[in-house]
């Protein structure tokens, strides 16, 4: 068989990253990605799950109505009301791409669906043939595919690519598989289904056992595959997807070896990862590859002697390939609206009216006026304030004060407003954080549980902002929260309030595949 | 070749794991890592580089005294001196092994050497049979071996194996193989070598590109190695090395496919990853394999619902099976001198003397007056604390008070010792920890630099104490340092003063390789 040389990359950060716990994107903060992902020259996007709920289907329509050049992709159940609604949710965007799937495992068929293989089959088929109505690049994932019968699993696929399936996709649920088996499996799948090269193949593994990168590129070495679904830092459910940071760098890396073609401008690798992680609040550990703060030894401020002095001795990427630049005093209080808004423009974020400029404008102000140095991060961070700020909250910080002193009980006295209500409350605790939360629930009542909690600095320095992230949970349901400021107990407190606010919108969602 | 099915799992991180910026430990610290790693049935532990420092040769001589069961490790280049020097530290260690290593590359041999190949054979030779007057376990490294001629190669790997060498290990010093390839090379070699059976191979890898795990178990299935070196959490420079965690977890959760034998007492492993990221002050990433906060959903109080119904669906591991517990009570306020005694023993952390234990408790008592519920990550903190206040410290926190409000510059005092002597202190900020460390500066003076800033809650809910991860440089030199208390701007100013102390401590070492 012969295959392009071409790599395909297929970001699902914004669908199956999002669904990790705590990982809930707004509308706002999906178009913010994609917008990076597209700069980054991503092949496809897969926006979101259309049917899942209301939010789902907006943010796909949102990120299909800006997106010019990546396709966007929404991934659907093999049912007509699924497919029509991902249709009409990507209807705007240039390119387009539907994903189906549907359960070809005994133990999913029966147990999950409670249908015959025969009918899965129909299924499968009808689902394709009634998407290619709305566009022809479409996709389908046999779901649990590593379990299921070869022999069926086989039909199906000839059936669906007969049908017109363009994408067909193989994916390591549970991320069980080892390299040279899972290529070996792909590579038997497509030598026995008839016309299997009118086909892309595709691979999604998740990295339970540390395999996700290495099972991956064994699909495309020995298997075949020329499409790979991957995620911004691994985000994803357990221990995540495929990072695309790391397939990307050991293919462009390794191009003596892979000889594969690839889109993607790596040099907006690391923005990518950081406003992801600042948009979900998982941070990036700092000997993760690639994007982790030691990845590149310099790039973190390290200076190395004596046995590292020729640098090309010890490294096989170069820091600025992947975008680590070292941080930039971009604004300060004397800067105006309009650097203000360019630099906005630079950093990918754009806003949808002039009032909105003014009120970022503002706050951007706000923070000059407390923190001489303005780092590109921290205008992200306030961004992302803004966002949050904006999607009709509950709970909203007015003021907040707080003290500790050795051998007392520390004490925080915080405003808040309750649907634009003020209440003052006081609050003791073990911290100010504890103080503070305490204050804040004695007229919030939440009930919320903190599972966990973190704080990074956003640039060096102490001068630096801190970001907060919370999780919190009530009645089952998960929320990542984020905050910032200099002050890290009213960070905290921003957090804690956006958390409240995140707990508080009723969304109701359909959970797919892994 | 027959070769056995036993794996053995060489534990680097107090060697190559330590030698990542920021990552260096105390003694103790090392002690209390050597214990839980012997623990978890690790059957080698290099434990540091003899010949680096008296630091070094001190730790490694500690660890050799207390481990029994494992076999303890020093690495040592390939001369007399660092091989006596090794063997002098490891004499009281009932299971020793030498690993001596020099470059095979043209590149290092010519730059870093400055030797011809026919000089460093015979300085490969001389240096196994040096060694073999201290031990019969001898382990051989050729470094930057992947850039070296086979040929020659061969003939060093050769004379060592023939000279007594046990042990060949084949590093991936740059992170830059792919996994077939590193496979197949590791097999030529052994095909090769004459004689090559009689050493076991091992391999050492880097994750620059997110495959270590991958890498190490190619070496293992493809090219016969039975030995894979790792450490913790994947510390160590860059990207860091294989994670012990994640080939163990393949290694053990796919034996249909390994059908190896290994020795390791996987319930260990959640607590030697917290152990070693409270130390090194590295966090885990939440969607971190195995070890992760996520990794393992229900774990981190994450309840799913609808299609996760069937856990077995979609787990290929329990949790239980790598350590993870619900976090529980063991302590309070009430409890007596001997249940925490009782306590420290079943941690694993082993005080040498009647008034350490005094100390120990006394400060316990000082936190479950704060803090109601005392976990077992609070007395892990808290016997960090204490570590790092046994160690000749210079600088000593006695008393904070901080403020700050909405509208007002934060402002801390700071009271602490330089030297026994006591220095009060007043500063202002951007936010309080900024205001402590300005508050610290005006009578330490130090010109350190702030390059990260961490806080992560040591146990759920707002009670938790924080930890705080900063870290240092100084004249090119990089500490991290931690400092824990339930009051994070306590914590932040503890963990500054404990970097202070770490910075002022003299330490000179020699590098080793990666």
């Amino acid at each position: 068989m012969s295959i392009s040389n071409r790599l395909i990359i297929f970001d699902t950060t914004l669908r199956d990253g999002e669904q990790s716990p705590g990982a809930s994107m707004t509308k706002e903060e999906k178009l913010r990605i994609a917008r990076q992902l597209e700069r980054m020259r991503v092949d496809v996007i897969e926006a979101g799950f259309a049917a899942a709920s209301p939010g789902d289907f907006e943010a796909i329509r949102s990120i299909a109505s800006v997106v010019r050049e990546s396709t966007v992709c929404s991934l659907s159940r093999a049912n007509d009301k699924d497919i029509a609604r991902a249709a009409e949710a990507l209807a705007p965007a240039p390119r387009k791409r539907i994903h189906t799937f549907i359960a070809t495992s005994p133990l999913h068929m029966k147990m999950k669906l409670r249908m015959e293989p025969e009918q899965v089959l129909e299924q499968a088929r009808l689902a394709i043939k009634f998407a290619r109505q709305f566009t022809d690049d479409i996709e389908f994932s046999p779901e649990d595919g590593s379990r299921s019968e070869e022999d069926f699993l086989c039909r199906v696929l000839e059936t669906v690519i007969a049908e017109g399936a363009t994408t067909i996709n193989f994916p390591d649920t549970v991320g069980y598989a080892m390299p040279e088996q899972f290529g070996a499996t792909i590579r038997r799948l497509r030598e026995r289904v008839p016309n299997s090269d009118k086909a892309i193949w595709s691979v999604h593994c998740h990295n339970d056992l540390g395999l996700a990168v290495a099972n991956s590129l064994a699909g495309v070495t020995i298997g075949g595959a020329r499409q790979i679904e991957c995620t911004i830092n691994g985000l994803g459910e357990r221990a995540g997807n495929t990072a695309l940071e790391e397939v990307v760098m050991a293919v462009k890396t390794r191009s003596d070896f892979f000889k594969l073609d690839l889109g993607i401008d790596t040099t907006q690798i690391v923005a990518a990862s950081k406003m992801v992680s600042q948009i979900t609040g998982f941070p990036v550990q700092p000997n993760k590859a690639v994007v982790g703060a030691n990845a590149f030894a310099h790039a973190s401020g390290i200076h190395q002697d004596g046995i590292l002095k020729a640098r090309e001795t010890y490294e096989i990427m170069r820091a600025e390939d992947v975008g680590w630049t070292a941080n930039k005093i971009v604004l300060g209080k004397l800067s105006g609206r309009n650097a203000f808004k360019q630099r906005l423009q630079e950093l990918g974020i754009e806003l949808e009216s002039e009032s909105e400029v003014n009120a970022a404008f503002a706050r951007f102000k706000e923070l000059a006026d407390r923190k001489a140095e303005i780092f590109d991060e921290d205008i992200m961070a306030l961004m992302s304030d803004e966002e949050h700020a904006a999607e009709g909250e509950t709970y909203r910080l007015v003021s907040l004060s707080q003290r500790s002193e050795t051998g007392e009980l520390p004490l925080a006295k915080v405003v808040f407003s309750i649907d634009g209500k003020e209440f003052s409350c006081e609050g003791t605790g073990d911290g100010p954080v504890d103080a503070m939360v305490n204050a804040i629930e004695k007229e919030a009542k939440s009930g919320a549980e903190l599972l966990l909690f973190s704080i990074n600095a956003i640039s060096n320095g102490t001068q630096s902002q801190g970001e907060v992230s919370m999780r919190l949970s009530k009645n089952g349901r998960i929320v990542n929260a984020v905050g910032a400021d200099p002050d890290i107990i009213v960070a905290s407190a921003k957090a804690y309030l956006s958390g409240l606010n995140k707990l508080d919108s009723k969304v109701e969602r359909i959970a797919a595949q892994g």
